[in-house]
């Protein structure tokens, strides 16, 4: 029976390395439906990602790979299917929302098995949409405690991603070790950005004509982690700051919504505090 | 004889202005071709741009809009005609070039009255435009005596404003304040941004996916002045540095020239730190 | 009580207009919070939005406004509130869940009465929301009959727009002439457009680089009317017309959603076969 | 001595292609710079864009990739060097003069032979760069004998690309065929697009909110070849047409200057009537 699978290698950089990697193909009778390469020439970092069919088993091939290429390969064989994302939020439904009706529309390649939220504001939204929703409040409580909380939560469920969908409180580095690499964050703007309580306020003030959002993943510093995708919107001076934190919003929801698809189809690497796109 | 002119007002707001500026553009028999406002309500400050055209005598109307108008009231009653400008720059022509191509192509509603730089370098493209070049070499002299030179170069031209070209060097508050409001700049980037010595190998080092550029004018602090148009262009993973920084300088001449057709256009002003642009 | 009203004023233009409508103004002491005006010079018309604050009857003001005016003045003196709309739909859901969410999030300046739809597909969704979903099947019937349905159903409403969020029948001149003026359709492309059944298919037949999506008023001729708002997205040569399809209801989506608000916010004038957008 | 060459190969899809022309490059101690690969499923073709580096002759290995691949292979191996371009152009300067600004800066990897145009309206302009400039009137003469002498001019260089800069006359199959795959056009708007004499005008009447500009190569149907590169620019209510015509030319030069750079680097395949561009 014929499989389909997406390839994934990511290893130190040699010469031979997509000979070897087809060899292993073509001995295997595998079919190349699509490939991406890549070698970051500062790091001698070979990247790439395969479509393959044929009739194999995926995770004999992932065996067949590792002993093809180097040590220091990371290797993975990934049968397309629904990947399974918690989502965190806060009060902001847009971001959320977006993603709810991508899902209930089938268009995003995922399951989402819970959202969590600080507040209880988003709890009618997301029941509205028969996802179980999580209200954890960090009222009278450290962040540590609040964090611990959350934490085993999580680990109580099964999933691949944390999506961050306006969560509006710092992860300590301790919750970032927890999920490393796992965690997917929508930013109100461009990196460098302005820093601080109320960015749009920032923005107003400074009088910008174009405004911006990132996603990346999370890395131990918040707003500093690998970028995944970014977009603006223009503004004028007839905005006030709502109105810019309005045109923020659906620039915020539009980029976190495309860095999800990309995730979810594997289609990103993280490549030190980068990403190739493929 | 009928004549047009773009009419600027910019003063305190108050009950009745567009009634009594309305009531005499009517008594004075005047047609309005076109017409902008805006209030600024933080600052409750009134911005007026309009086209009139008829028989009458600008700097008459100027008078007669100073007395029916607050003490505090900056008015212009300007001809369209072409406004006089000096461009500075450095190494890098290509926002230099797009300025000489509009002007040769009489799409700049500008007369170019120099080119001043630090280098050399720009003085045969400038030449094959016929327009005259002047290199004021920063070589063994410092940065208060350079300046010192340049400023009376300057002196000696009548302009309207000065075109930042990719003029890489630092003004000091003493230059700005010889030409406060007069001085336009591109920065390599969108502000807030990466700043020091070589930000498109900044920008590369983080992993943008876009990169921008912001035109404004010059006030003491370099990158800091009112915006008057910003842009972005995409980039991706396969960017090294030196592409990052090819980008950039195509988002640079494109912003640039937008912001000094808005200027000569008289479409901007400037609303403390921040610009209006009808 | 001081009241705020959003004052729309479209008539021939004659000189003096200005004066006259801001001696009322003034007369009346009222405030002038923001104001825009256009004059077409091909068709000789004047168009003006003005937000005025003050103490005053807003249909007493309408009256007085008739009175200064010349007789074919389209006057409208509007206080902001939500207005009503009727959503109409087949079977995709992306421009309908985008309207919903924002309705939700109370980010939308309407209240939806109801939702009517070809098939019931959307039910679930438009449930979900409390909103009222009516099924008008089309089965069996022919285009007159169908539309003859829909047409005495919407007349049981009270509304001010119908917004087309991927309504995917042709609409006859009878059903539009019936809510002249009131209907809003996205449509999937730019105008001009890749005519026919599959357009995605087109564009992907032709090599297309950007996909767009248009928003515009409807006329007799259903993807002719003035066009109120336009985007695009990059695509590329890896994208089948699937991937297309989705990434041109992205577009669609925002479009739409930037298009309503525009109206829903009054700063949409129609002229001849175009818009004003103030 | 080590070399760098591209290697553009285009040939029938089939099981194993990459692990042969991968085994070739591994025996011949080749190294892969970068790799970029796409089949199109529908034509069952496979496209793949090598740079390789190494000890090699560049026209040996090209035999051998003949002999390793299937009859129907189209396979190049270019070692990076300036291409020789010829521009045609009429009266119009924004996109040949930034092609001309690019070139004087080194950032065009391209020798600009000459420029032919059918009026002299560009001469001092591109007399400037030092670059020879040939005027072809068509002053009474009919289109074929005018295509002749300029057939005849063009058979007299050298060139890879002809760079159409705003061209305005139409080509007659004979002269396309004359030059097949060579010729690359900037066309006034997006594809489908307003056809006929004046398309900004047309643009203008139709108030469309956001203007295009396509690259593409020239086929018998002058504006319906592969399409290269494809960008817009956003116009409002205030634009007149000859408004919409300078936004027009911006995104015409940006856009024609960015195909230009892509076919210069080798980039792009064409594929029927498309375009893979890597």
């Amino acid at each position: 029976m014929s499989v389909r699978a997406r390839v994934l290698i990511d290893c130190d950089d040699e010469k031979g390395l997509v000979y070897k990697i087809s060899k292993l193909f073509f001995d295997k009778n595998l079919n190349i439906e699509s490939n991406q390469e890549f070698v970051d020439s500062q790091t001698n970092r070979f990247f790439m990602r395969t479509v393959v069919t044929g009739e194999f088993d995926p995770s004999l091939l992932q065996k067949e790979l590792i002993a093809v290429l180097s040590n220091n390969a990371n290797i993975k064989v990934i049968m397309p299917q629904k990947k399974k994302i918690v989502i965190m939020a806060t009060k902001e439904s847009h971001a959320l929302g977006d993603i709810l009706i991508r899902h209930q529309d089938d268009e995003l390649d995922a399951e989402i098995i819970a959202v969590v939220a600080n507040h209880d504001t988003l709890q009618q939204l997301v029941r509205r949409f028969d996802i179980p929703f999580f209200h954890v409040s960090a009222e009278g409580i450290s962040r540590e405690e609040h964090e611990e909380i959350v934490i085993n939560l999580l680990k109580g469920f099964e999933f691949d991603y944390i999506v961050l969908a306006k969560y509006m409180r710092i992860l300590t580095s301790n919750f970032v070790s927890n999920f490393m690499g796992k965690i997917i964050n929508i930013h109100h703007s461009f990196l460098p950005a302005f820093i601080g309580a109320n960015p749009y306020k920032q923005a107003f003030e400074r009088g910008v004509k174009i405004i911006g959002a990132t996603a990346h993943f999370v890395t131990n510093d918040l707003d500093e982690g690998p970028i995944i995708s970014q977009d603006v919107i223009p503004v004028n001076h007839r905005f006030d700051w709502m109105d810019m934190q309005r045109a923020g919003r659906d620039v915020e929801k539009i980029v976190l919504s495309r860095a999800l698809n990309l995730v979810l189809s594997d289609r990103i690497f993280v490549n030190g505090n980068k990403t190739i796109v493929f």
